[in-house]
């Protein structure tokens, strides 16, 4: 058995993208065994990662997405670098299935050999969803991607996790005001290091304008995410390619700017000690929810307290109790 | 000593002063045997606890918070009501003691017999502070206050914690723009459900008027907190007592607003549930990160992981597996 995952390390160090594929299987099942060996694989793996650029891509719905990855994702590749897209979706458990990572929606890159991508890991939690991610962009780092792009969508907590994953973040939005702007969820643009107005083009190309100047100026009443890092906000547009070589340009500033101010390590080992305390207290918490023997008391206990007939500290108090009697 | 509680309950629902302070103390001790007397308490007092406005204020220093809460506390009971003043100020176990809450900076308001003035409970976690001001807020409910006033200050998590245990959030705002602007946390702003902006008097007036304007724009661009509730950006002087009553018109009617769709009935279930869990995974991960078994191994861990040498999966896999071999 290590004889077996030795090799398939190897195999995986060189590059080799079917024992790439094989192994984001093994770390995406549930299966006990297969998760004793997907463990001892990243733990060989783990001092080989950290060499890729990583990036997070959000945005609302109809943003364009995957038009941008698309764009920027061939921009990368005609640098000379590889790249690995992945995708974060939590919902993808009840649609059947992600659009996110979607190999047709990005199909000329698709093709190109330097690229590889990965659609979300179906169903769970979105804490099970991100550790999987982040295991399989570990994967890919030690694959030698130089960039990993990953992918979320504008509308829950997955672009917090994605947040905690990447170096910087990158916030898509669509021209529009008012209203419309009101379509990207409280807090998920005070995780941008890039703000990115799409659609610049046609029509729109003064509305995207407009909208890029109403951002800068919200942007101006919040602390910046990076520190010594002003947030640029830019237009693009991902169908006639325009902006994309300069919005590549800046999130390699950013990155280079985390760098020399030794940001960079600190937040990544900052996340690493942020996820090891996510997987735990998951975990945990999931024995604790999920323990047959306090279910019933559990649903008493959350009704009780929702009624504002107990207070939530006494039902803790009685929900640990019974816990710790018989955690596992 | 069942019976004592019955006594001291009686005498605390009769709105007894000094039992209620008692109570308060009880609530904050840490010793063991206090902690059962305290939830033996609680657990008769909740069901009397429920009907007071509940209203969350935060600023950052210099706003005038005590001078704001100094003049709308005086309004308040000029309207016949009562008034207690909770403060949540993790800090205060470093800096030696809270400023929130202090009586001698609220001196007209702390002489009048329909206010409750408590500082914040000293030192701990917010996670500690925040349960016991949430456990002193009921207790002052039991005790039949018509309005509790709980402060924060507007530099970190507290005001989520604070967001979590009232009903509506006021957030105090000085005149002042650009750099000025940035001393709020990112977040919070999202939080309130009224803005407010002091010291519009004498020569800051006209900046005070165009501070509103500016986070009338920016706040455009967010989704409200509370459903079918556009955040009012309003102004006025707590040092020459301008637009206090307007303030408390406002929040009035955003309570009344609240009630009358269901939202107030909801959110506070939907924060006593959150709140059971808060407190569990609190006093669950306080017994994994203080386990004396496991002390050493997680330093360990916890550097392999931040130097990526070690995968947060597996670290956190260990973790468990140790912790739970020996619960507590």
């Amino acid at each position: 058995m290590p004889e077996r995952h030795k090799l398939e390390a190897q195999r995986l160090l060189q590059g080799d993208r079917r024992t790439l594929a094989r192994a984001i299987t093994l770390v995406e099942s549930s299966r006990p065994d297969h998760r004793s060996a997907a463990l001892g694989l990243l733990e060989r793996l783990a001092p080989h990662a950290g060499g890729a650029i990583r990036v997070g891509i959000s945005g609302a719905p109809g943003a364009g997405k995957s038009t941008y990855i698309e764009a920027l994702g061939n921009h990368i590749l005609d640098q000379g670098l590889t790249l690995a897209v992945l995708a974060v979706d939590p919902s993808s458990a009840l649609s059947g299935g992600s659009i996110l990572g979607d190999k047709t929606r990005m199909q000329r890159l698709a093709c190109r050999q330097q690229a590889f991508i990965r659609p979300s890991p179906a169903g769970g939690t979105l804490g099970g969803v991100a550790r999987r991610s982040r295991e399989t962009l570990l994967l890919c780092e030690a694959a030698g991607f130089d960039v990993v792009l990953v992918e979320t969508v504008g509308v829950g907590q997955s672009e917090t996790a994605v947040a905690q994953m990447t170096d910087l973040f990158v916030l898509l939005l669509s021209p529009g005001s008012g209203d419309e702007l009101q379509g990207i969820k409280r807090g998920i643009m005070e995780l941008a290091d890039l703000l990115l107005v799409n659609k610049a083009d046609g029509q729109q190309h003064t509305s995207a304008q407009q909208t890029a100047a109403d951002y800068r100026h919200a942007l101006g009443l919040m602390h910046p995410r990076t520190p010594g890092w002003q947030v640029p906000v830019l237009t693009c547009s991902a169908l006639e390619s325009q902006g994309i070589a300069a919005s590549w340009e800046t999130i390699l500033q950013c990155h280079q700017h985390q760098r020399t101010q030794g940001i960079l390590q600190q937040r990544r080992a900052d996340q690493a000690r942020a996820s090891l305390w996510n997987e735990a207290t998951d975990r945990l918490l999931g024995l604790l929810r999920h323990n047959p023997r306090i279910r019933s008391r559990l649903d008493q206990l959350e009704q009780a307290v929702a009624a504002q007939t107990l207070p939530p500290s006494l039902a803790a108090e009685q929900l640990l109790t019974a816990f710790l009697e018989n955690p596992s």
